[in-house]
């Protein structure tokens, strides 16, 4: 509730610095395909087409089917939350036609999947009804605003961040107690599923990649649930797993090495690769400060990486987390096609971003470790402990 | 993996019956915004621009980031899936090129929120791409197709959704035996859920309002959480709750009466309003059949409750259920602005509606029975055994 009026407060003031005079998000049954940012204007789903608006002045308005009204009205967020019956181009014309915005901000973006929220038949839709009140060509898009409500995290949503960053640090630590030779990736996903339930603990994305344990030299890598294989020794095994608080997540990666009879720590090529993921995760976040661009940041890390004889990491140094594992615009990121602007993007003071590079040992497996960063007015700062050490499997 | 391959094959067929020469499904980071339909074509998330493409002369393939690909491929859905690195634009324009199909069909429609995934900025995407290869004037709605494909119900997908009807039958008739005067909405509520989790069972809608639960009265009447509010003696008590079985959704209103002190059944206002409402909902199952238009069905309906001289209720008589509590296009509803041309399809064999008359007796509460069918060849047939009798609370 009280996160609701903080965003929809904040966003006035986002409008006015974008030079926008109006948001609109507009969006139908949330279950089956709802907005993204309706988790920041609405206490839960909403049914039928429900209108959130707000404009650079201040006023603000909900209109939405009559029995989602009650919710919403008591968030206290809204100066007048209306409910429909039969439909909604009335009451959302006559509140747009005293308002008269010059620009009317929708939620569509080609760059960033987090601001494109607005569906195709859905903008069709508004533009039929602005067209009748002569508004049609007054749209821009929201991407700024609503990249900026997400990435410009508060005390509050960093404060949830930590803990769950400490909560999977813990639930890794009592791993490295259950990991041995002979357990299989789905024996370990299991341990730690069962450890974030018995905490509460929700997890960060869906359950069937989350957590992702990959051992060995022969696996999907990454986005692959976990297999029967069995962890073997002299072994690379590497996780991925985070949880949510308060509804913002985690997300980490840690690598283990299995020892193989004989061993007292891990022979030297898998040293090699270890040390080279620690310096290129250090020195991407002594890197960053407010203004930098993504695309800097991921050619540090990217650069260690091949300068130490690695294979480059197909994927983005790192995204930014937030209600999702993936969130916002803002990306540590190559200027790949996949990730149009995102790359572009200067980096500001609250967002919080992995940094998660990845390079092969041939026949050990892969080294990755995925740490947490907050932006800060000078820098960035860990939300947690970062790895430092590689744990050893006996 | 066995319900993708099945939908794939049955698309090319939908292509041939709409005459469609290809059909995307484009979509980006589906945990965040994704496409309902992709349900039916990959077994988890995608994280990067994906396209699920089907043709009409039965030629399949699905292009996915990198990670993505492996467990689309074990689908076996698909004639070739291909993972990309750095973007989607080179691998989705060589197949184009090369089926050079003269419709292509894309998810997005004013009027159906189920085939409405594609977004705005994914639009503009594909649309720039095609133009690329002289293709942007090929666009049509994939409504048709993307509605049949969830309403024409399998014998699987009706015996998972006669098995949720069940365990929701026997979850209300245990609650009978724990309702009674002074109990909350919400002690109620929670007895639902445990014992819906006892049995492993996923709600089917969030579980902020599933179950939902409303005595007397002053409630919110729908889609609002159960409150502190007291079960009280002269009221009526309805519930609105249901479950998933292998990801198919239960739909089921039950009402009970309180017995006030002296009473041994329902007072004369009480049981005029749910016969009404039992005949209301068995009239209207009996007007069901193939051809059929869903507002005559919705206009059955509301000419008892009307006739009986009570307020029209302020939303359709039903809507279909499937994957989603509120699933399909076609409507059981009225001709209102927000259903746009819902309640004008016709229904088909193989769909599954609720039927949920609603009214307000005064001074007492809301009687409302939502029962599920499936239309058949030539009518309609329950899912469960209907509610005749008022649940009486001693």
């Amino acid at each position: 509730m009280s996160l609701i009026r903080e965003k929809v407060g904040q966003a006035a003031g986002l409008l006015r610095e974008f030079g926008v005079d109006c948001w609109i998000t507009f969006t139908r049954e949330s279950e089956i395909c709802g907005d993204p940012t309706l988790v920041f204007l609405a206490p839960g789903h909403v049914t039928w087409h429900s209108a959130f608006v707000v404009c650079a002045d201040g006023r603000t308005r909900a209109i939405v089917g009559l029995y989602d009204r009650k919710g919403i009205e008591e968030t206290g967020a809204y100066d007048k939350v209306v409910g429909f019956v039969t439909g909604i181009k009335e009451p959302l014309l006559e509140f747009l036609r005293e308002a008269d915005p010059r620009t009317i901000a929708v939620n569509y973006s080609e760059g960033s999947e987090i601001a494109d929220g607005l569906t195709h038949g859905m903008y069709l839709t508004l533009r039929r009804f602005l067209a009748e009140a002569g508004m049609a060509d007054r749209f821009v898009s929201a991407e700024r605003i609503v990249s900026a409500l997400r990435e410009r995290k508060s005390e509050a949503e960093i404060g949830w961040m930590k803990r769950a960053v400490r909560e999977t640090e813990e639930i890794y630590g009592l791993v490295a107690g259950f990991v041995a030779p002979g357990k299989t990736e789905s024996e370990i996903a299991a341990f730690i599923l069962a450890e974030a339930e018995r905490r509460g603990l929700p997890t960060a994305w869906g359950r069937a990649t989350c957590p992702a344990v990959f051992t060995g030299p022969d696996t999907a890598q990454a986005h692959y649930g976990p297999t029967g294989r069995i962890v073997e020794p002299g072994h690379i095994l590497n996780m991925d797993f985070g949880v949510k608080v308060e509804g913002y997540c985690s997300d980490m990666q840690r690598t283990f090495y299995v020892l193989a009879p004989g061993e007292t720590d891990a022979p030297e090529d898998v040293m090699k690769g270890f040390r080279t993921i620690v310096r290129a995760v250090e020195e991407s976040r002594r890197a960053m400060r407010p203004g930098v661009q993504g695309l800097e940041i991921d050619a540090v890390a990217r650069g260690i990486v091949t300068g130490a004889g690695y294979a480059e990491f197909p994927h983005a140094l790192g995204h930014q987390v937030g209600r999702f594992a993936h969130d916002g615009t803002a990306l540590l990121g190559p200027p790949w096609e996949k990730y149009a602007r995102k790359p572009f993007q200067k980096l500001e003071a609250g967002m919080v971003f992995t940094i998660e590079p990845r390079l092969t040992v041939a026949g050990r497996g892969v080294v990755t470790i995925e740490e947490m960063v907050v932006v800060t007015r000078d820098g960035a700062e860990w939300l947690g402990r970062p790895q430092k050490e590689l744990v050893l499997v006996r």
